[in-house]
């Protein structure tokens, strides 16, 4: 078996070949003038249909080619000019080779032991991000940034582990250890529940919370109808009079409130709740605040628009994604903590690791053995640097602004509420129906086949492969508030897109909705006859 | 701002320049002849000791030389042949290009419509993993890998969520919906014990449970003191008739159990709980059946060793870490499922992404963005391959029971029980103590004595920079269960380890023993004077 050990020796021959191979495949990669290829998903999922383990080890060479025909070539262009549909964007160049000296590196963070100054670091790059939230004063940095007592933030895989471990610490802290009873953390949920006298345990925010509080709310214990969805405002805020009604209802019918969650960027329409007046409402309850500002956080890089998330300084629990607007790739998260102390409610120790007096940190975390992507971001903070995420941030809602300007110029297009940053809903709508939708008069019937034409459209779209928007439902004020409308939805997050990309993206779906129109003009024609 | 426009923009000046500095620190660290730099904690820490975001962005070699010099130069050297203290070890050398070109992608498979091909990819990697585990017949894949209805498994960051989600599935599966009551996911833990009749929830495992289940039974709403500890034989495996009382105890308590978990490899002492009748155990009370082979699970490569693993094809779920001995980076954990069903226990759906009719991999799952490091697995099955993981596990297996010979023969050392595996407990004796130990007379202050010498040696170990093991606390059979004692812990997974390395560790560690003796000695003398 010599050929294993030389997959885990020094080769410079083969690892010089290797890496030109792949180095030119990432290059082509982002240089492609389209979005994906144009293979159906059945053709695609028929390439990957084996299950068997290979018997004999691959060749290099051959193994690389097929990832490349196969893996490569069938890849979203995430990175395009013309892909904006998702929170996935281009990267700045130097995490490609960043993130192979991390993986060279291959720290696990969870212990100081295996992760030595990737210790410090990521205390170090949490810090700084919890400046950027809370801007303490620098004796408290000094205080509790590498301090083993204190935890200012932790890095996780995403959003989701950084909104549920925010509820974590929310909910162990609110039913801790009191008298005789030894705290939700020992004794389990509905211990805490009865002790302290409560019929139930809810997290309260607006119906546009993400997906992973729901998920948190089950793993939690409350149990998904325990996540209160509260109406918004029409500008997809939530409604504050609607969420202090809830409070009191909650509370007369003792239903403990584990936490109120703000957003800070919807994924759907990028809507900002109003941070100031939700902190308000939770310290009055006394109650744990957390924003979700997965998305939005990077906004108080900007001097022009961090006003929107006025009051986020309030909030006991922040998550910000690494690898949404702070532009790294996937798998870097953050949440950050007002209280250094807070996340002592979820500490867990191992006897081989993880010790509790040393600065390790995988005692207060969900995630176990963690790579340094704190390396990243503390690169990221530095190369880009506060003006540079300035520079996106604005760059962002310009082009939102400047989309959603066109939109309204072209009767092809409705757009469907201004937006809040850079995230925008619109729809196409066919001829037959302009002059309806310019006086608002659709009927039902209307807006079902409009919602059907604009899936069709989406979906024609994404399989064509040249430009991509997403698609999502919406309810806008304009038809009432409770119709769910099928909507395009683009985010303006790339700073390569120009303005010339975003007349392309709409001049494909014109062209393309043409194709459907007479395609189906044709069917009904070809039906008659 | 075109400073940070151009870091968005191909550079190849740029990217040539930082691509070499990068690669060169990179070869340099793995070539290292130590595990780490010699500097104290608190001066390392100093050098991270600010908070403040930079000013100004800052230039690429300034930065690189900075991250060099602070980090690189500070980080442990996991892939030396001498670091044989952790579960962290020398990576072959194709997964630094791939890792560049996985970042270079940025995939999402959250969802198919930013991972495209990444999508089947991954499933069919998760096809392979769980036909090593339960090697179902062809029909079986054929049905499920690329089903949308199907999960036959989850790629997660880390055993820990590996662990985690087979639990919440296992806890919602078996309390969910029923007549009147919609379930545990909808209406939460309280209401579904009292709708089973339940006085409270458990999971039951021997007293070497990874602390990732404390974790998990605190987030899922049962509480540690849900977690079940039970004793071990004197060789580390669970004790079968002491699991069979628990199990009757907790029905006669009416005490829900949600699931009975089985070790693959306890970090601690690398045992095997007997699966095959923990299988039996679980499917008599019909209990989910979850076995944590994090670190094991990749003994079933090994013709040799397979048969400790005889069982684990009756789990309903098994963790299996990727960044453990599958040989790749942080970040890559897998979990497979027997049954394709169960993870809709767990699912959930979102607007803008991951519908329910899709194969997308985002809705049973509990991170949301993920990235595409199912490249990473599915490139080592076809180039390391299933025989040169059986050669890796083989060669690990050889190796420990090589050192455990070596200790044996030196009176230095007491080996603390014959490895299981790989893994390996000893301590070093002080002359003074070796007859005593040789007969196994020793005081309650002998062994305090020893407990403080070996804390210190191996910190004294770590710190010098040149060899390393880790340190736990165990209790052995010889002592009496109770007594706890510290450990030196060797853990031999890197294939570059030779028989020499192990002589040169134990070497080192003789050489600073006698110094710890000598200052021991000088210091009582200066005292005693």
């Amino acid at each position: 078996m010599a050929n294993v050990q030389q997959l885990f020796t020094a080769n410079s021959n083969s690892e010089a070949a290797v890496e030109a191979l792949l180095s030119s495949l990432a290059l082509e990669f982002r240089d492609a003038p389209f979005t994906s290829s144009d293979i159906k998903v059945k053709q695609l999922v028929e390439k990957f249909a084996g299950s068997k383990l290979p018997q004999e080890p691959a060749e290099l060479g051959s193994y690389f080619n097929y990832l490349s025909e196969n893996v490569v070539a069938h890849s979203t262009h995430t990175s395009s000019p013309r892909f904006i549909g998702h929170m996935t964007s281009v990267l700045p160049w130097f995490v490609q080779p960043l993130s192979k000296l991390v993986t060279a590196l291959n720290q696990n963070t969870v212990k100081m032991e295996t992760a030595k100054a990737c210790t410090p670091l990521e205390r170090h790059t949490l810090a700084m991000m919890h400046r950027l939230v809370y801007n303490r004063a620098d004796e408290f940095y000094r205080e509790h940034a590498q301090s083993s007592a204190s935890t200012l933030g932790v890095m996780v895989s995403g959003g989701t582990v950084g909104n549920i471990t925010a509820l974590w610490c929310a909910r162990n802290s609110s039913l801790g250890a009191q008298n005789a009873f030894a705290g939700i953390e020992k004794d389990g949920l509905t211990a805490a529940l009865k002790h302290y006298g409560y019929e139930g345990g809810v997290v309260i925010g607006s119906r546009l919370m993400h997906y992973s509080l729901e998920k948190a709310a089950d793993l939690l214990g409350i149990g998904t109808r325990g996540l209160i969805r509260v109406a918004t405002d029409t500008n997809n805020r939530v409604d504050i009079d609607a969420l202090r009604r809830t409070v009191d209802d909650c509370r007369a019918r003792r239903l403990h409130i584990i936490a109120i969650v703000g957003i800070a960027g919807s994924t759907d329409a990028g809507s900002i709740d109003p941070l100031d007046e939700l902190a308000e409402v939770a310290h009055e309850a006394g109650v744990h605040f957390h924003v979700d500002a997965a998305w939005g956080g990077p906004l108080l890089f900007s001097r022009n628009h961090k006003q929107l998330l006025r009051g986020i300084e309030r909030a006991d629990s922040v998550t910000i994604d690494g690898h949404k607007q702070m532009y790294l790739p996937m798998g870097v998260g953050v949440l950050v903590l007002r209280d250094p102390f807070l996340a002592r409610a979820i500490e867990k120790h191992a006897r081989y690791i993880v010790r509790a007096t040393s600065i390790d940190l995988g005692k207060r975390a969900l995630e176990g053995s963690r790579p340094a992507n704190a390396i990243l971001l503390h690169a990221a903070l530095h190369l880009i640097g506060p003006q540079g995420y300035e520079f996106l941030i604005d760059e962002g809602i310009r082009k939102a602004r400047y989309l959603a300007a066109l939109l309204q110029r072209h009767s092809e297009f409705e757009l469907l509420g201004e937006p809040a940053i850079n995230i925008l809903n619109y729809r196409y709508v066919p001829e037959a129906l302009r002059e309806k939708v310019a006086s608002g008069n659709l009927t039902e019937d209307d807006h079902n086949f409009l919602n059907h034409f604009n899936e069709e459209l989406q979906k024609a779209q994404r399989q064509a492969g040249r430009t991509f928007v997403s698609r999502t439902r919406i309810e806008t004020a304009r038809y009432g508030g409770n119709r769910s409308l099928v909507a395009l939805r683009a985010v303006l997050a790339n700073p390569l897109t120009t303005e010339e990309d975003l007349h392309a993206v709409l001049a494909d779906q014109v062209g393309i909705a043409a194709r459907l129109n007479g395609a189906a003009s044709a069917a009904q024609h070809a039906h008659a006859g």
